[in-house]
């Protein structure tokens, strides 16, 4: 409706005549503006939109910003280039001269001979107000808008650098990435807080599936990533998973990203531990050298000190504590357990976060699963799960990381909506 | 359930002192194995499951494969280091030392001084045979086992391949990343096929929607990304979409994968054109590169001649053909329109895969929207898309790409059902 794909032009391969093509302009980002080495008067173009704006008698200053980084670009006019659309959040174009800045805050400014107001900005009615630090809490109401403040913008590059960080890690250490489905017939941890799904037309007809058993969405790729590690050795997945938890706490969202991943032939926890903590500092350090500015930013607006407290957990190995450890230093804090312990099984707690990591190793012998599978009553459901020790079953184990949690623990933030660019919770889904 | 994570072993940060670590085994997958340049007796240890196995008077040839490679490590042993239980599809860890081989089909073997299996595999019930190639309609039926075959081996490294070329291309063309929601309550296409989705007990209770409002899963990030490119000008999405579409046609899948991109300050469609050729051309180029072997299994098995075709579309350029040289073509084939054209959109179409991109430019002028929405009653729901419009709008375009498709499109592979793990289909989801 709104974006309609209909075909209009047709795009061919095939021919080897050479066809017209748009001759590339002199467009720099902000990013490659600011980095430019040359200066010595290049003519270039910046678009962006209006982060400040300063009219003295015979100079205007303007502050462009296009998202490739958080800093922005300052551009220099003579006052005769002002106008009353150029208000903070409205949308340019300027030309000009690239050079260098004779103020110690930039290397580089552009000196406008032209500026173009593509689209303005009412101050009034604009929810971002100029020059305003406006709390995360009432950036919230506004997904639509909250991207173009400095803070969300850094913490959405940052995601964005953390995301290609996790994918380079598991490809330079030899795991193949796999899609595991997002609508599945299993119910992976036997949760039972699942959503379920079905043909819009056909959501109150019960008997007529779509795919003619009820369907949910994923809770964990795990058991897949099983099946993927019977032929790969090492496998992983990176992709949302879903619970219908009636929770409104600052760690859980109803629509969230795992990374997951299965590997064989692993004879202890502590193979996969290591696997872990490699991840866990392979994809920090690469996030701190690469978003060093944005990552700034947070520290110094929302977490002052979480610069400290990050840096000691790269330098030093994870603390490793036994069950029974675990449950004197529980009991001294006087909480209750209401979970049956198995064993095998590993998690990653943070400070400020809680588990951020969760891991065992699974039972690969077939009588074992057989046994328990038939006492549930779900051999026949889960033959599948079955064959994979059937036919050259291997010793195996695997580990989900919340990537909310690992952002808001590298960040310091505090809730959870506010490291995921559209969160869904109960009661909203804005959007 | 099958692998609960419990809390057993508890992993906590901040502590300077070392932990006892698991000594680094010499393990080595079959891949760095083959690849090894020190063949002078190095001892190491390879796992994986048994592809071939020869035993001649007092020799005993095994094939070894663990998913890293097309290619498996031969082992050659004693012939008193046979068992009953080294069949087929077995699970094995091979002790020995890595050899230069006598053979010209290989330049490094495994002389083994110590073979254990570790999961036996019943040639009899096992549903892959040996030295069989099995057609892939009769694979579909296994889905937890079709991916120990040498060809969807192939397939699914080459997905994993090409969804990492996929994130490198759009990063190191300075678009961030970002990830759409996958629960959504926006239709975006208009289309009414959609997924409705529902806390799994409430799903008959409609006036208890979880979210306050009716869900959907989505079918297209399009309208998230426009918000996004309006704060980072380039942005892409890499998800899985849906469609509760009654078709089980070779093409359309139930869940698939789109690779979605948005450009702020677009002026033409040439501009699009020219990111979807790019895009196109190095994702193949990375894949055709890092893979060569499994891509030519592919070629050999699936589609001779498929070789050919990708690099006459690699080397030149792509045709473009307007809408009205489209209709003429189409009126010669005689087919009906069923769809009104609308204006600034574009496809590309390829042989054997009909649309793979669509695109085109959005409307980025407020009072055009404003009067659109009210005739369709929608100004008060898609009131924050009028906003993008309202703070700085600037002119704006976008396309997506079928991952699916690109894949079938690059392997030559007939049915979509086999470039997908797990596909999902009307009266199926299995696993």
């Amino acid at each position: 409706m709104l974006g309609a794909r209909c075909l209009l032009w047709a795009v061919r391969f095939c021919s080897s005549a050479p066809c017209p093509r748009h001759k590339p302009s002199a467009k720099l980002s902000v990013r490659d503006a600011l980095g430019a080495q040359n200066t010595s008067g290049e003519r270039v173009k910046v678009q962006g939109w209006v982060r400040s704006v300063r009219s003295q008698k015979e100079v205007l200053f303007l502050h462009v910003n296009d998202g490739s980084s958080l800093e922005s670009l300052q551009v220099v006019a003579d006052s005769s280039l002002d106008s009353r659309e150029l208000t903070f959040g409205s949308s340019v174009e300027v030309q000009g001269q690239l050079v260098k800045s004779p103020s110690k805050r930039q290397n580089v400014e552009l000196k406008a001979e032209n500026i173009k107001v593509i689209g303005n900005c009412d101050a009034k009615t604009f929810p971002i107000r100029y020059k305003e630090r406006h709390p995360l809490e009432y950036l919230r109401q506004y997904p639509h808008l909250r991207c173009r403040t400095n803070i969300l913008g850094s913490i959405l590059r940052i995601r964005s650098e953390a995301t290609a960080a996790i994918h380079s890690f598991f490809k330079d250490n030899g795991f193949v990435h796999i899609h595991t489905p997002i609508i599945t017939s299993n119910d992976c941890e036997g949760a039972g807080e699942l959503f379920q799904l079905e043909a819009a037309g056909k959501i109150k007809i019960p008997e007529e599936n779509f795919f003619n058993v009820p369907a949910f969405l994923t809770v964990s790729g795990q058991l897949h990533l099983e099946v993927m590690s019977g032929a790969f050795t090492q496998v992983f997945t990176f992709g949302p998973t879903f619970r219908a938890e009636n929770s409104q706490s600052r760690r859980h969202l109803a629509e969230f990203y795992m990374i997951e991943a299965e590997i064989s032939f692993v004879d202890s926890l502590q193979d996969l531990m290591q696997v872990m903590e490699k991840l866990f500092k392979a994809t920090t350090m690469m996030v701190l050298s690469n978003c060093p500015e944005d990552v700034k930013l947070c520290y110094k607006f929302i977490a002052p000190g979480q610069k400290d407290r990050l840096e000691h957990m790269l330098k030093n190995n994870f603390l490793i504590i036994s069950y029974t450890e675990a449950v004197e230093i529980l009991k001294r804090a006087s909480q209750n357990f209401t979970f049956t312990p198995e064993v095998a099984a590993v998690d990653l707690l943070v400070p400020g976060v809680g588990e951020l990591f969760g891991g065992g190793l699974r039972e690969e012998r077939y009588h074992f699963l057989e046994e328990r599978l038939a006492r549930s009553r779900l051999t026949e459901v889960y033959q599948w799960y079955l064959d994979l020790r059937r036919f050259g079953s291997v010793p195996h184990g695997g580990f989900g990381m919340g990537f909310e949690r690992y952002l808001q623990c590298i960040l310091g933030v505090d809730n959870i909506k506010d490291v995921i660019p559209f969160p869904r919770f109960p009661h909203s889904c804005l959007l």
